[in-house]
């Protein structure tokens, strides 16, 4: 049974409050918040849960195991160095840093005493990602020739980091994670609309050695919620819908065929898909569910987890190139992943 | 009642056969095609109508008083210029000449003749984009902020341009006609899948002065076909979807608002759209026949065409310059619509 | 504060239990099932509630001032007739007895105590329905004209009662709520497909004197789950698709119009629907929030509820009839509400 | 090469001439209409075809070997019992006839003048159609359990038959061909809500011996189309939707499973479907060219057309039965097809 402290009860805070209660193998000991009206909810649901505004009271808890950090992602660095330094192990929200040194030193530090740190990339832990990737390994997929996501939110925000900050993270966690491969270049634009605000529309590109382009769409001010990503292989293309209830992932029969036929020109034209289409049922299990088990597993027996400190800078590198790219409407910005590699 | 010649029996070129013959204001005297069993269905389904494997013939008819040019993109500066210099009305396909040059050769040639030079951006006459543009006119939308279009289609091609030059164009066409602003800088991305063939699949985006941002997303590789923009304004959101049978245009209530307060941003996070939304009921005319009539009124009347070729000359500025990005992966070009703007 | 007990912990109790909690007009004091090892996930969740086995000690509890029923069916009587008969107010779920002689008894037990009874109608109690009453109240749909109702489950089930009792319940709670008007006649029909089970799939149609006609298609062994209701008025039309997630309401410009206009009839017969269509932003609050708060003023004024048990008693009247119907393949069973219209 | 007589140029004669046109194995060679208004357009288009108000002078042309009549139902006898007496093939537009008796003599005329008699039961040529009976036939699907098919469409109609006799037809003759068994009783209910005019919703439901039970809900006053139909099998069940554009049949892996273990239960309750699903690509060809091209072959050959007079006698008995039915809101009525079974 792993003692987890969790640290910040804004948004995504409760959710790693009751995963933690709800787990065999965790317990959600302590939580800290420094605004004691967003813990008083949580004690009155949660009773036999220790509150506390002082962070260091938590680190100096010798009862607490493991940290979750649930806060701004300006404050991460400060609250995970002080965890691991007191010999606790992390659970970090994406995106792990604000730069790329600071995910190194943080990996430098576990590792050193030997602690697990792991981001909470959700997406990854979901079935429809694992059962995508199980897709792609097995090689029916042929190929990946691109990697093609949107995701938009509706027209209301508040927050202290961009859009690609905010939304491509879940994107780069996916593509990180089914791909298995690094971009070596990328190219980002966008907008911002409200005066004094970060840029709330952003169009990315990723582009691999291997060929592969990949390519994300993020808005916060969309009419209506989209969550779809298209991955075309050289045999078979998919499509994750995250909204549709029933066939979020959907593979479709089409490798690519080249052809002077104007017969088979026209049917292209006037038809709406390419071969047949198979929807697997897809376990609906919480993602944050199968997470926590993952992370009370790599706490247990030291392994490495599927979204270490090591992916998470990959996110980092990736986000930071890319508002780079932003700043100057699109000119490449190259990237290097030299000992960080999948 | 103007009689039409038209060359390119491909593809579209029997959809222009068939409306110039449908039409009360036009007829479809001749048609032409360097392939004799490209003009045999055609004699058959339409006996009445002249053939001939001759270009040169059909503009020596004098009974012939406009040519309509449906044929590769390669041979539209030719076959266009002749088509003037024999006195010829002239309907382009889109787009509507390799280069910009070509395109104010063909504007100065049409109008020392006091001819009609018009280009068939068809989507300009669909019911559901004059809808849009009556939409954003009148103010209801407020500012508009992004445009953002994504049109993908199935994995079989045939092609000797590429997919900006293929797909984008519509998108271009759109913006181009319900934004009556011109773009300052372009940045494109793209790839090519298949060896020897054009890209398949590429990014672009446009940067205005007035701050909006327009976004296209084209391929040719995709497992379904889609056909959707997204026009997002102060006051209001549009999406048009151009598969969608029964609520091809949505518009939605949705003003963008900046909030400190979490149970709204808590809303926002679990909540599928905003405001209130309506979908007109749209005019599902042909707009083919729209655009045919619409000729045959600016050749009768001299009018100038909402798609003349000033209009088709900002587009293929924009597929230039695109490409040019394209080749150096997003780096960002400038746009110049001096004399040519809306 | 009212303080509830709630009997029954299976699917729904849960539900009761946690909003009674959430509700700052009402506490669930404690809660009670024949079965221990449903007890104790509520307990470890909600330390502070008291669990029994005994129903009676619930009833003897003078802290307890009503109860909420949640246990199949044929208990709903002996169950309810007990706490009216101990002085506690009774919140019972749908359907609300067996047969109509129980519900007359129930009520008449609550009224010369001067207790509430109320009937758990849930759907009455989400924005979309009351919504589409408030529409259908206005004058705006016109004259109702049909009420055609699909609701279908996945293949699966244990059930001790029919579909009809299961699913259509949920219906006529719907059409007894939206329409303000009792039907004089049923016709039903069904088959049961598994040996020793109840019938799985019906289709009920109940006539009124109005002229309206209403429909309702439940099946237990679907592929897919679906909950769509058409209402059809002679001025607009409305669908309420209970599983959409952002259109949950759509109304529909659509006047019934004969014609003998041939050209007319062709764009109907192409087309894909009629007139303009708008669709509100519906509040989306969980309903069972809003029933518990409207059952705590009803205790607390006491007021009649909108779903008292004279609205239960319409029902099971309508389910009773129903399944006599089926039994003999659709022959029609006469209807009387003397004395229990809405 | 078969020439053919098309007697009916409103909404569905048209189509028939194009495709004996367009067939290889047929021409039209006449068409007939009394009123010359349809006749017009028709010749504009295919100055080769010859017209004629007069059904006599079609029928002595010796030139014309196979008459195609779509014409309203109240005529169909009559011209099709002159047609065969003048030893014309006939196609018959559906309903075949008014009554089971009119059916029966057309049966024994062709027979007996050994001519092939034909209804244009259209969407049995359809490729989902065709599709879905191989499935079934394969034995796939398991015995089939349930057939639920709806058929709605927009407000507005003209029609000297009611919704039963000018919808469910369709749904009719898709069952009849995918089920290859006969009903042995109907109960059916409707209602007119314009007065002077036939029912214009209706549901009708048919029994079979061996527990199949078909439910067939019918609609001219419905706010959107809606054409599905949903086939629910012990081992699979299909979903068939016609206005779905790249999805028209999906087939679901969902045996019926009973089941006592709650936690089973729970997973139903908030799942959205059951099993794999697969939608096969299909034959997108247009259903009349493949019908016109196997009636060409029962001319030919002599061979039964899979939609023969007994076929449509079959139809027109469960008709003519659910009409009787549905004037006593739903009593049940018999049927019997002996000597017609498929």
């Amino acid at each position: 049974m792993i003692n987890v402290g969790v640290v910040g009860c804004g948004y995504w805070g409760p959710n790693l409050i009751r995963n933690f209660l709800e787990s065999d193998a965790t317990r959600t000991t302590m939580i800290c918040d420094l605004d004691p009206e967003r813990l008083a909810p949580m004690t009155r649901r949660y009773p036999a849960v220790r509150a506390t505004t002082s962070y260091a009271e938590m680190l100096a808890d010798t009862e607490v195991d493991a940290v979750a950090i649930a806060t701004p992602v300006r404050t991460h660095f400060d609250l995970a160095m002080a965890a691991l330094k007191a010999g606790k192990h992390v659970l970090i929200e994406k995106p792990m840093t604000e730069t790329v040194a600071q995910a190194r030193l943080l990996i430098e530090e576990a590792e050193r005493r030997r602690l697990t740190l792991m981001v909470d990339h959700t997406f990854v832990y979901t079935g429809a990602v694992r059962r995508i990737r199980a897709l792609v390994d097995s090689g029916d997929v042929g190929d990946v020739r691109y990697f093609d996501s949107i995701r938009v939110n509706l027209g209301l925000f508040q927050h202290d980091v961009d859009v690609i900050w905010d939304l491509a993270v879940h994107d780069l966690s996916i593509l990180d994670y089914v791909l298995r491969q690094t971009p070596v270049e990328v190219s980002a634009v966008g907008a911002n609309h409200i005066p004094g605000m970060p840029e709330n529309i952003a169009y990315l590109t990723l582009f691999y050695d291997s060929g592969v382009i990949a390519h994300v769409n993020v808005n916060w001010l969309a009419p209506v919620k989209v969550r779809r990503t298209l991955i075309g292989g050289t045999r078979k293309m998919i499509i994750f819908d995250d909204l549709e209830t029933s066939e979020k992932v959907k593979i479709y029969d089409s490798g690519i065929t080249v052809t002077q036929d104007p017969e088979q020109i026209y049917q292209m034209l006037i038809g709406y898909r390419t071969g047949d289409m198979y929807a697997p049922k897809i376990d609906g299990k919480e993602a944050l569910r199968v997470e926590v088990a993952h992370f009370a597993d790599c706490v247990a027996t030291g392994r490495r987890s599927e979204t270490d400190g090591v992916a998470g800078l990959r996110l980092v590198s990736m986000l930071t190139a890319a508002t780079e790219s932003m700043k100057s409407r699109g000119r490449p910005v190259a990237l290097s992943f030299e000992g960080v590699a999948p």
